[in-house]
């Protein structure tokens, strides 16, 4: 049973019948469940006492309501409850039952709602649970036998662990992009010519402050404690940046910057084995033309791109294509890329 | 002339060739020299007295006595100097003649040194000029059209209007990012989940750290009180986003975030006519041959596509793919899109 209908639960739906669950569901907007019946993502509307499986996908403010409220009806046996919230520890902390595991899959769209459910949205993705001291084994090997049955890369770890990782590497950095692209826009007002000096490396960086911002006031006011700390934290290092800048310590900033670009070198692009993978990477003109030359190159020699990326450069329109493929194909595509003329140069990913 | 024989210098050489100039040049490395006469980037070695054009392409420590130099020796009637630092007011500041023209080609690439020499390098980029009162307005006229000639958008702004402008949409974007990707590495030593953690927001946001920070000490150096102002405005606004977390204002978070969409969503993506484009939004799941698929369609209906991008959801792999066209292409491609099944929508670019 899937509560609340939009994008999350409606793929999850619609993943689950495709492994052929029967998939019941309501949504406080019954219209929408309605709408997700007609639409085949539901094989009924309803609550199911039956079902052995709850999965709560409704907005934050009902999560712990319709949790407590799953629980405390009759379930089948065995049954156990999810949730899919993006804070795990204020969640985990009201509920405390044996058959909740709290769950977060790390997939989105910008299709929000009914319409972009999709039952290959979980696929490569990564999904953390949340099992606690107090969680039934065997509750959570359900919730992740059924987290891994759709593709996704299950990872558990403790709600709090959860907050805090987000609040660093999902959290903060929104909210920092939206206000590197506020002080842009206020120094634009008066400097229009700012938004023309606007290159690659500032679009990447400002590029999810332009999602749509409905959820992040619930996800600020629930993981408040982490994101302040985080927020502490890089207010401090960015400081000590100004400082490096301000004092003209030279060797002390390319220390940072070198750092840096080392971790961001190392950086897995998605769940997968990075000692299987190698990074082909060619320095391309940032035309569409070449991208696509590159990309059905590599089909048409059936070589499976696991990631791919386009590294602009800080300035102007050049850029290097980064296209990650199993070690032993690499050499492949680099060969393959040399008899079309573009160089390209191969590195293991570490 | 060209003075330097790196990227930007070779890129310089290469394009003048190509449009007939007989392109001299020289490099404080004469190993390096005579590679790029070896290669066809220059015609002759050396100084050339006659020279009426001289582009000073040096790394930042010798841009202002190579100018001087260039300047005080003998030149070609209405010969002009012009540079490529990037940082404009110490440059010109030195500097001050009639004849010498600072200048930034917004123009880079992944691929550093000679190797990397392009002379479609600077096709529609911006081209930044910083005339000053005492520059003579021919030589002004003389360089803007050999930057034009080259194919970029020239775009003339005073050395301290310049320097301001790179500090907010440059300079401190690129440190924070390596402070981001700095402050994850360090909590990652701890919580080694939290690079499986790092969706496509945060790949994003911190990309630009990944490149080679050689330059970056010189540029904080010499642009050290433009960056160290913009910092203090992004530390107090970035403290202003973090108390309204610590204070659980909902309202003023929304506020601020939708502030910040709007103004990203109307960012020009180039420095093209925007009255006559439009973005075709394409909800894609985040795999390269559905890339391929839709770019290669476009060619195959002759629509020149203008820019694009992926917006990666703020989590998994699901993303949207903004195709900027004529505006007159936009419905062609979209009813293209439709006949192979994929829905999109088509916004004129603000």
């Amino acid at each position: 049973m899937v509560v609340g209908t939009g994008l999350i639960g409606g793929s999850v739906a619609r993943a689950l019948r495709a492994r052929g669950w029967h998939v019941s569901g309501r949504d406080a907007d019954s219209a929408r469940a309605e709408e997700a019946l007609a639409a085949g993502v539901l094989d009924a509307v309803g609550h199911d006492p039956e079902a052995d499986l709850v999965v709560i996908a409704t907005p934050f403010a009902a999560v712990i309501e319709e949790s407590l409220a799953a629980l405390a009806g009759p379930l089948a046996a065995g049954a156990v409850v999810t949730d899919v919230a993006g804070v795990k520890a204020p969640v985990t902390d009201a509920i405390r039952h044996p058959r909740f595991v709290g769950g977060h899959p790390m997939a989105g769209s910008e299709q929000a709602g009914l319409s972009g459910a999709d039952p290959d949205l979980f696929v490569g993705t990564t999904w953390v649970l949340t099992p606690t001291s107090s969680t039934e084994p065997d509750a959570y090997a359900r919730v992740r036998h059924v987290a891994a049955s759709l593709g996704a890369e299950v990872l558990a770890l403790t709600p709090e662990e959860h907050d805090t990782l987000v609040a660093v590497v999902s959290h903060v950095p929104h909210l920092t992009a939206a206000t590197l692209m506020n002080r842009a826009d206020a120094v634009a007002a008066e400097h229009a010519a700012l938004l023309r000096l606007a290159a690659g490396g500032f679009r990447d960086m400002t590029r999810v402050a332009a999602g749509t911002p409905t959820i992040w006031p619930d996800v600020c006011a629930e993981n408040s404690p982490a994101i302040v700390a985080a927020f502490d934290a890089l207010l401090d290092d960015l400081t000590a940046m100004r400082d490096l800048v301000a004092s003209g310590d030279r060797a002390g900033l390319l220390g940072v910057l070198d750092r840096a670009a080392a971790a961001r070198r190392s950086l897995p692009s998605r769940a997968v084995r990075p000692d299987r993978l190698a990074v082909v990477r060619v320095p391309v003109p940032d035309r569409i033309g070449v991208l696509a030359d590159i990309t059905t190159l590599a089909g048409d020699l059936g070589i499976d791109i696991a990631d791919l990326e386009i590294a602009h450069s800080a300035e102007g329109d050049r850029g290097v294509l980064l296209v990650v493929v199993d070690s032993d194909a690499a050499q492949h595509l680099q060969g393959a890329l040399g008899d079309r003329g573009f160089r390209s140069t191969v590195t293991p990913l570490a």
